[in-house]
């Protein structure tokens, strides 16, 4: 249609806005696949992240097996390893994939802006057992988790035509999660994505004009404000100022770091103490309810060294409607004071 | 808790980025409200915006009246009126209202900018028959529907508070209408939005520059693309290049007007066959999905000169996850030329 073919997913610019979005047909859905009706599909099948299902999914990526006291990490092309503990493959219908001989295409007429969708999708299955979700896990698995991010971050990253990695979980359908098995996933894309992108610049500016990291301010101040939440050693959480949505909450190093790459073996284990505790206490808070969680985060040292790692948690309690998509102004039913004491209780 | 006290919810302003959020604890939620279970609350008892219940909303602020073949147009203080075609009133719950004596507060501090909500939040219940919607009722209807939202936003528009006025419609649970009557919402904020402050800007930039108006450009290109939907005389439908929502169409007046202000009469009446036409072939393809519409505009003459309203619509057939949340990245599973390509053949 456009005059020429490609084997990637479309990445596309809006008109004027610094908005880019993929148009993902190489899923091949086509407009009667969202007929009315029976949206909600329970697979009642096996689930293709348990052990013994590796088959229903792609060749890993990385597997954690626990070989001998330690952990052995391994590739894993051939579906040998069913005692896993931690396993990430790439996504069966990824939004971004990597270049291929073709190359990449860029192109730019009027109004029409567009590259190809090249980069990673993948699925980290966070736990060989279904239902071991962040709020429940042990420590230790939880902490292999944050390794395995780490270890992914750090190889999708170096790639030269990744810009930023993206890592977020979809918990429950209602957020999105179409199949019920703890995992997260990883996008690496080719751009740097907006709501980053404006961090990043706001960020700078304010390190270019005080010296200071501006998130280092806020943590110091909403370590003692009312919405603060909990801490131990090395982290904070805490119900940000003008959360846009009901309960959210955000996790911050108190270490001045772009990335989680930088995390000491200390701190992955402290990290995934004060995540499980917040999660915990959202889930017992509200009778486990949907949430997405996603890092903000830049490994570039150069250009990031202003910039400081946090998680996002979003919990899906309400429903953006036409006010908030058509302006991009949120409503939000539930004060950040009043989440942060109701989570601060719960723990 | 921040030392005063005062009558309205609280517009908060992001730590570093321009996005702003109504804190609407106005409503009373807890936390609690939340807890799974039964969430979906379906009033069996009597609709409050069918005739007959007036007094189950606040008095309305405008009513059309039918009056010997002509409309009348009336204030409605004592729930007289219970023959009306159109009725707009307060929304019982504004996430924005009026100033009072008490005045308007705005508060800022290292990363706690504040202001109060004032404003407007209106509902517009658009015909006197329950499943009236747009895609299905008379055209003569739909045209009162739109000359009321004309008079709502030269009322609202020409107060000072008032920054910008949204006019938008939620169609379905699952797109955020709590009451099924057919009805729009109107809400006048203090500020103008992020996503039509970007708007605003760049046709600025593009019309300093080039002399044109960015969005006439734009209709000329989709008006010969594969985007492209329907047209009349006045208005022209397609599926946007970049769409961040499966099966999303925008509908612009040919006409470079910057709000639904400058409509002549027949423009109104063109308006509403082009919207009615495209709402049914949408509830037609898809067996009446939940859809947003909203409105953007800008009724400033001075500043807006180079700015064309228009309306856009979008069917919510996808769930934004942690990758969209975290990152303001989208990603849409159907491409606008299959959306416009199975929405014309529906026509």
């Amino acid at each position: 249609m456009l005059g020429y073919k490609m084997g990637h997913n479309e990445l596309r610019k809006d008109y004027i806005l610094d908005r880019w979005v993929v148009i993902a047909t190489e899923r091949g859905r086509r407009p009667s696949d969202f007929v009315g009706g029976e949206r909600v599909k329970n697979r009642k099948g096996a689930c293709p992240f348990c052990p013994g299902n590796e088959h229903m999914t792609p060749p890993a990526v990385l597997i954690y097996k626990e070989s001998g006291g330690t952990i052995e990490k391994l590739k894993d092309n051939d579906f040998r390893h069913k005692n896993w503990l931690i396993r990430c493959f790439p996504n069966l219908f990824p939004a971004f994939s990597p270049p291929d001989e073709s190359g990449s295409i860029y192109h730019f007429s009027n109004f029409s802006e567009m590259m190809s969708a090249i980069g990673h999708h993948e699925v980290l299955v966070e736990s060989p057992l279904h239902d071991d979700h962040p709020s429940d896990m042990e420590i230790q698995q939880l902490a292999y988790v944050i390794e395995a991010y780490m270890d992914r971050l750090r190889e999708l990253s170096s790639k030269q035509y990744v810009k930023y990695v993206s890592i977020f979980r979809n918990h429950g359908a209602e957020a999105g999660a179409s199949l019920s098995h703890a995992h997260s996933q990883i996008i690496a894309t080719p751009l740097i994505p907006k709501i980053i992108k404006e961090e990043l610049e706001a960020s700078r500016k304010f390190w270019n004009e005080t010296g200071k990291c501006v998130f280092c301010e806020i943590i110091r101040k909403e370590s003692e404000s009312p919405r603060f939440i909990t801490e131990n050693s090395d982290f904070l959480a805490f119900a940000p100022w003008a959360s846009i949505n009901p309960m959210e909450f955000w996790l911050f190093p108190k270490r001045h770091e772009a990335s989680i790459l930088e995390m000491t073996r200390n701190e992955i284990v402290s990290f995934a103490s004060i995540l499980k505790t917040c999660l915990k206490a959202l889930k017992n808070l509200l009778n486990d309810p949907p949430y997405n969680f996603g890092f903000h985060m830049f490994t570039d040292p150069e250009t990031g060294m202003h910039y400081h790692w946090h998680l996002e948690v979003y919990p899906k309690l309400a429903t953006w409607a036409g006010f908030e998509k058509s302006t991009g102004f949120y409503i939000n039913t539930v004060s950040p004071e009043i989440a942060a004491d109701s989570l601060r209780r719960t723990i």
